[in-house]
């Protein structure tokens, strides 16, 4: 009998194909929000299945929902063994501006080690890995638990059909913790896990004035301005302290212990460092909190994109009929998206000057989250990290949404472990978004470990 | 020998053929701040210097400049005879957005006595009537003085190669007066001369934050975020009470008197349906001034375009690298438009905050201009008003501006006559820009009769 190799040996056996395997799901323009790339998600879904079904589950099938479909999948080894979901997106942010990617963003390049294309990072490449590290647990026959994987395809529209397919199929999703790559480490020479997910809350301005496009000059000192008014109402919403000055915002937050905020701190973070990458000669936020703390446990409001009048090259002289904002609140543990929402609708209503109209719409949004760090799965994590990276990880708060982690706590009562591996660097939902091939290779071999340490303790304990 | 038709009668015979040479002049898409649209802002000046040539003038020519060239022509009855020295334009304002036209921007299309398409109005539409009162005085033998003509392709942006191309002719453009159709009505029952015009100052801003579009989840709150900052900006410009905060903005600014205000206020206005032609539930301009004062004797400041982060479908929740926006102000005598853009940029950046870079550029300008009301030149468009509509025209100030204007009483020592024939109702420089049949074929006669007085006039004075 041949030497079985190791799980090192093997994924550096088959880098090349785990490698194209992905650049052919990159390759897949599968952008959730716009629905001339439908077919598209439908494709990526299909390749999922396709592969979770190549490295050996039980079953593969594609759920439909109301929107985009979810890929669920399982392999039971034995039914008294743990059970870890994976969870994960298929579906992938709009690409524009297409003019500033160096390669285009579906036809995946790579350059100096890394892999550039959209959705490289967040999640394609960070779902592939969960695949690839169950074909090297297979082939090495060293899986130690149960698996099950629910993929979905609506995550960067708000997984609006998520909750009611977690409902339905409560019986089929039963595990012992979900497992999730869709978050950073801090860098490669400081791997961590995310024990803390702001929740969000986005909406949409629309400012009506005049019924019609008007001159500025017939008109300009007589009629108000839409984009005039909506600037006000943007600038009213901080104050000079980086507040936000929404009635009732800041209501339900939990202060967090000096603790809880002397950990958050511990995690290497230089302002001056993160300036100079970020090309800024100074940063903006709340009073009285520090840059780990501003991402991590305070909520905030960004305008995400506004637009009104003209746009285009030269000068011209309207007053427009109309200007929009899009306008997204991240919100902290115990923030409800749904009251931020309707706390947001009611100020905007109230500070509307009545020379204009004001349309408040809800996009979508998802509640906050922290992850116990106590758990056997945390636990299982780190002693993977330090097995693969030669290091303990730092236990972070990250500044992004992943709504599913709430859904889980609330309607499985299961905890997530967010172990992401991607860098600052990655530029996801930017041009240019990019994945390091050591994350991905290394990514898959730490997924094993933590389902060797996991099914260990868990036994034990 | 037959009996001469009247001007009327030739107007009414010929309007047909007059209807349809000015919609092969909207048929060409001469929009000068596009540079894709070049050979058609040449195509809009050869046509123009045809049918000059087909009207009998002397000669006529297109006359190169840096920018857009300049059709030059002229018709000398008499040196000893008063000089009209009529100025117009040719190129016209973008068209977009494009989806909110009935009918195609450059496919004119007659409705309700109306024709509609870019530039029906402003200017293809007034700067044709002069042609074809040319035409007619000329069928009639009855053009009692010389005429020259100047029209420009640089008007709607800012007019950048006429004060060179003026300074180097001063002898070719030796006239009496400046006749100029570029301008509205108070409506078809209220004939109006335009007295007062403001200047513009144009400016750009770009705000830059971060050097690349930031995920707004993993750095919201963190780093600034410049649509807020240029918000922020655009909020502070004006104070509650319509005031321009730009330290300086008003210095120059000469109070009316009270008897100037007062026939300011005389033209016809009703702030209750001017709200309601606009939709509107309420005006806002600067505290203690009327409407008509708003637009016509005060400064103001209005954003014409904002744009910067995700502007698609959906949401994107992107913390955006950088923001934009086109912000004009209007001005009025004695306030100086270089002056002006050096006041706002120095405004701008002493407010910008460290955590942006903004950079301000002027994109035009153009001086405001008063038109002495006891000139010859103005009796003589009154009593052409009141013999051909029956009614003495108000004399108004109008918020538009028309640098040149200002650019003939300074350099040719001319003062110019607003005497234009547009309807608020025309949107000029909106989708459905129209112009209605009744005001060009009226307009046509208005000023054959115009040339007839001031030539009267001008030799009994």
């Amino acid at each position: 009998m041949m030497n079985q190799p190791s799980t090192n040996q093997y994924i550096e056996q088959n880098k090349d194909r785990f490698i194209n395997e992905l650049l052919d799901l990159l390759r897949i323009p599968s952008v959730s929000t716009d629905k001339k790339f439908k077919g598209d998600v439908l494709k990526a879904a299909d390749y999922i299945r396709q592969k979770l079904e190549e490295v050996g589950v039980d079953y593969a099938e594609i759920c439909e929902t109301g929107g985009h479909p979810i890929v669920y999948a399982e392999k039971i080894v034995d039914p008294k063994l743990p059970t870890v979901l994976v969870y994960g997106h298929y579906d992938v942010q709009p690409a524009d501006p297409y003019e500033l990617w160096k390669s285009p963003p579906f036809e995946p390049e790579i350059r100096d080690g890394k892999i550039y294309a959209r959705g490289a990072c967040d999640d394609k490449g960070q779902v592939y890995m969960h695949i690839k590290a169950l074909e090297t647990m297979q082939a090495q026959k060293t899986l130690p638990c149960n698996i099950k994987f629910m993929i979905e395809g609506e995550e960067e529209i708000g997984s609006d059909h998520l909750e009611g397919f977690v409902k339905e199929n409560k019986e089929k999703l039963v595990a012992d913790v979900v497992l999730i790559s869709d978050t950073d480490i801090i860098d490669n020479e400081n791997p961590s896990i995310t024990v803390g997910l702001r929740g969000m809350s986005y909406m949409e301005l629309e400012v009506t004035g005049p019924n019609r496009d008007l001159h500025s000059g017939m008109y300009g000192g007589a009629v108000d301005n839409p984009i005039n008014v909506l600037c006000k109402i943007i600038a009213s919403l901080k104050d000079e302290k980086g507040r936000i000055t929404i009635p009732g915002f800041y209501d339900k937050l939990v202060d967090l212990s000096g603790a809880e905020r002397k950990e958050i701190n511990q995690a290497p973070h230089d302002d001056e460092q993160y300036k100079k990458t970020l090309g800024l000669e100074a940063l903006f936020g709340e009073e009285g909190y520090t840059t780990p703390e501003r991402i991590g446990i305070r909520p905030t409001l960004d305008v995400n994109g506004i637009w009104g009048g003209y746009t285009g090259e030269g000068a011209k002289t309207v007053l427009p009929s109309k200007a929009y904002a899009k306008i997204s609140m991240r919100l902290v543990p115990n923030q409800n998206h749904k009251e931020i929402d309707a706390l947001f609708t009611k100020h905007i209503q109230n500070i509307a000057p009545d020379t204009v109209k004001v349309k408040v719409t809800s996009h979508h949004g998802g509640q906050p989250a922290v992850v116990p760090t106590d758990s056997v799965a945390i636990q299982a994590a780190s002693q993977a990290f330090e097995e693969a990276w030669g290091k303990k990880p730092y236990l972070t708060r990250e500044g992004g949404s992943i709504p599913i982690v709430s859904l889980f706590q609330q309607q499985l009562g299961l905890n997530a472990v967010l172990m992401g591996f991607g860098l600052d660097e990655d530029a996801i939902h930017s041009p240019n978004e990019s994945y390091g091939i050591f994350n991905y290779l290394k990514g898959i071999e730490t997924i094993t470990l933590f389902h060797k340490h996991f099914a260990a303790l868990y036994q034990k304990g």
